[in-house]
């Protein structure tokens, strides 16, 4: 692939890997090792992404299930919205808990990545902060437990900034010392599109690359490593100036995309842009021809996307321009996530604990 | 202006708003009222701006006088730069009181703007934190106070969504009350370009306008409104996603004009880019023509930089995706401003303070 | 008043100031100026004690009415007690409001007292941020208020060695310029009693003297200083090494006390103190004579309440050992007892904010 | 031993356990397996403890060596003197190192034991949070490591309450995962005495036991548990409402024997009490005689220590006001003490870095 040259198109959400590999190649379809299955329930759109051997080497994401749930409930700061969004959280964590083959009663380590200092960071270490822990009282006073629970840890590692180990290495000692039957991790993770930020989370079986998305090489956190199943949590936090950039550029063509169509089309007058409540939304379909972009945005509106981005990125990155950013609300939407994330994984993981509690089960 | 009915190009950097007039209307000189002085000190750069009555009208600024200071000391988490910055605050917050007929005696209330929740906007109440506060020594043992010391306050208004009064008004009830002689009023502020963000502070003699940058109808903290000398300390905290869209397009112009001139150069051998430890800059020289400008980026090349900007706003507010954000290093980038900014008043308003130690007496 | 010359037994409770009066003089009686009624209702002690003029000369507190809660919520962290509590403050609130003659629409500010940085001194400011805020609405948007709501506003005006100013005018400032038709402060108080830290809440109608409790010279924040009403809400949260000192010799001095009247009692066997489950309470009939305090400790068994704290005062300060303290799990009760008097205060002012929803209404 | 049955008069200072022993068996002396040696340095006095097996048994600490820093630096706040606390506590566990046969080029794993929640108990997190880190450093860019400068990595395990597992066992699995060549753990400490909270530093060649001072049944983390050197410092941050009453009797009982003996003594006039500078200070022989003690406090005045403990104790518990309490200050002393620590550590790992400049190598 040319981008492997260049700007990196990598992402930590398969969803968008089998996206980008269906836009690079309109050719390639779900018979090629990925089936895509979506539904939407109350303003929550939740898309099941399978991948085999021969999907995994296309879309370079590892084979396994992957869940992806897009809501605007934490970036709307809806209450009601939030609660709902935790307990599909918490239903769809127990399916990918059953089809681990996870068994009730199996023994759990909850493992927080990322930086408690650095608040878009913080969500893993949040999270193990607010879930229901239990081995202790499992181990130290069984009497005290009741029927509907099981036996959960939860560690918050830190980053090698910090602790000068590898996060891996670290929680592989404490695997081999606490021998727990199955991990679940949460990580803060770096978007590659403008519109997933605290927007998106994505449950998976396949573990995850504590800070592959920047470029380091640190150990991957699976079940090929520590031989447990390992489900990941991932929600995307922060996004680089490349990307906002090559993602406006796109909006701006398929802004002119549609609004070319619509001048041939009768139906204007329907347009969602008149509704001032309905939000607008823009699909790959409003993307103009070749021609087109080129009127609009001369060389650039050719270049494919990962080349737009290296093109961006050179020019960005000696300026010392290329910013990691997040949203200026970060404080509120990463403690609100993080609840919504505890919430969810206390309702999965105890059936003792009903749905409509598991919010005040989180501290 | 034709910004006036689109996307608004305000700025509260004075710096910027002459800049962006001389880019619109490049006969427009110094001697039309705005006077240009700039020096560079030990990677400080300091730009003095002072705007008359005429300079007013055309740039859109208050009369008055603008200090600008550009270092990358907090960007880079540079402790050694940072003392260095300080000490210039210090140095030319003297000046601006100084130039404000403000005597050594004077008692001075320090305001600290902004939500202490909301950590990119948490940079006034912060500084107002560390400052040294001496007025309730001067009233209450006066004997305690030793020569070289002003009596001196600090309050943190909060903001109007949080206390539900207009902060302009909650000021003047505190300034009614306790009659201080001079006000200095210290906000985080959003940028009109990427590059300033946390490495900008604008001292200024006119005062604020709080939340004037994004189109709340707050009242002015000034001395028009007050009575008495407000001297303002700004920091650009935050960007909008319009903003960074904006700046990176007219980088990738440059980028690509100043190639074709390096082309047809001779001295590309000594081009800075071939040194990799120094930071590559980009200015406005290096804009291509308008030829050129169309070959890259089609008809969005040809766009002035207000129409640019509006219509990537009109493609980006209906979707939702116009985010306001802040660098992912936010807590360390604003708490080292605050430490910069308060050491910098405390050396500014006590003698008895020795720059030297400025530093530690900021808590 | 012999304590007049030595330690100050002044307490900020009404409740304490008449127990200690009835206790150095058994003869007076309600009928002198105090009247006093209690009702307990879910593990909530509720006592009412109205004070006129002959009785605040007498206890040494002003006129007024005082409401004071007790319960054990936040000390042992439990939640659905907390709901409880608040419900209470709520309902108490509501008769505060309404025997001081404030209307449903009367425009409210409520002053959160006390040091954010400063943990134990943390409720007021902690309160302040989590009520429910309206009174920009009202004026910028009165088509989004709905029916059932007030105008309420809410500032933090910090401590004096914060700002350098005397608490009690920056307010005094912020009421010139707002003109709210009725006050509400919170502060956190120094306890007299071990028993009462985060375990007592008293409500008033007499406003409050910050910092009083300390030996400051700060001004009062009530009616008389401000002209409209001003409700206090005052919850002690930390104790001085005397009073704890002083206290448990008292309970040694009542266990005794108990035990000798048990010996001679028949009803040993159904003793509180067999039952395990039932946590045990000395009251002041428990207190030995005074020959049996003289055997138990001596010369210091004999001493009135004042003169022994007096006298253990003595003691400690010159060695530096008369320690402010709070209890070990700070961070979480103050947090816990904010969240109750936001919730309280929530439900009191605003009808349109069910009983059952107040808690999520605060932040 | 007597208090076997009742309070445990148990500490974790050895200091405290050795002086315990010497009052309740005046005969035993320093040859009997305790070392006492004693210097006084720019107001920090330093204390070497050495205790061998027979000493062990007598006064119940591990065999090993023990160094007490006494100091006021935190308490006072005064930033001078705690400059001077780092250097001698940098000083001292180079000493401690060194004695353990720890090379200069050894591996070393920081522990910081505790709950970053609960502020008391945050020190060992600030700790780690503040020491230099650089063993991903010496891994992964050795090419930047500078001489005098060791591989330190540094971990935060949390509490059983908040993880689910054993400390110790956390700390196992770390230890065999990354094979450092020994270990500095920190922890807060419970005081047996009001005068030492946050003014004492331990540090031990003994290890330590997490918990151990509350009757958790947590498992010992020390060399013979590790095999390798593990190097404690301990810091008393907090005290129970026994202990502020068994040692302000305790004063008072002395404050009365002092008199006592003052009366009887022409020297009276040069009294440190008559120095309003001086601090007074108290001694074991200011303890009066025992029918003095009875005179002033009666029967209780003659219980030997463990017993008085013991009784307070037995009245306060089920009165559920044995509370542990920390000084209301706890949020300024906890960081203060963790630069102290960290500085100090920073300083005795990296002969990189110089004394003098400890204190910034500290975040």
């Amino acid at each position: 692939m040319k981008q492997e040259k260049g700007y990196s198109v990598r992402t930590d959400l398969a969803l968008e890997a089998h996206e980008m590999n269906v836009k690079n190649d309109p050719s390639s379809s779900d018979s090629d090792g990925v089936e895509v299955l979506e539904k939407e329930v109350h303003d929550i759109k939740t898309t099941y992404v399978t991948v085999d051997q021969a999907g995994a080497e296309r879309i370079g994401k590892k084979a396994g299930h992957y869940i992806t749930l897009e809501s605007q409930a934490i970036r709307k700061q809806d209450t009601e919205l939030q609660v709902n969004l935790a307990k599909v959280v918490s239903g769809q964590l127990r399916k990918v808990l059953s089809d681990s083959g996870i068994k009730e009663s199996d023994r759990c380590l909850i493992v927080g990545l990322g930086n408690h200092l650095v608040t878009p960071d913080a969500l893993g270490p949040l999270v193990t902060e607010k879930v229901l822990v239990t081995s202790h009282l499992f181990e130290l006073q069984p009497e005290t437990v009741q029927e509907g629970y099981r036996p959960v840890s939860a560690v918050t590692p830190g980053v090698m900034g910090l602790t000068g180990i590898e996060t891996s290495d670290m929680v592989h000692g404490i695997i081999e010392e606490t021998k727990p039957d199955f991990v679940i991790v949460i990580d803060a993770l770096a978007s590659r599109s403008i519109n997933r930020i605290n927007a998106t989370i994505q449950l998976s079986d396949t573990g995850i690359h504590p800070g592959s998305g920047v470029g380091n090489k640190r150990k991957e956190i699976s079940k090929e490593t520590y031989g447990i199943p390992v489900i990941s949590i991932g929600v995307p936090t922060v996004v680089d100036a490349v990307t906002i950039t090559s993602d406006t550029i796109d909006y701006v063509l398929k802004h002119f995309g549609r609004e070319w169509k619509e001048k041939d089309s009768p139906s204007q007058a329907l347009s969602p842009a008149l509704n001032p409540f309905e939000r607008k939304t823009l699909t790959e379909e409003d993307h103009p021809t070749d021609e087109q972009s080129q009127a609009v945005l001369g060389m650039f509106g050719q270049l494919e996307e990962a080349e737009k981005k290296q093109l961006i990125k050179e020019v960005l990155t000696p300026l010392g321009h290329n910013l990691m950013v997040t949203p200026k609300e970060v404080d509120t939407f990463i403690n609100d996530m993080a609840h919504v994330i505890a919430s969810g994984i206390n309702g999965a993981l105890h059936p003792g604990v009903e749905d409509g509690e598991a919010q005040s089960y989180s501290r």
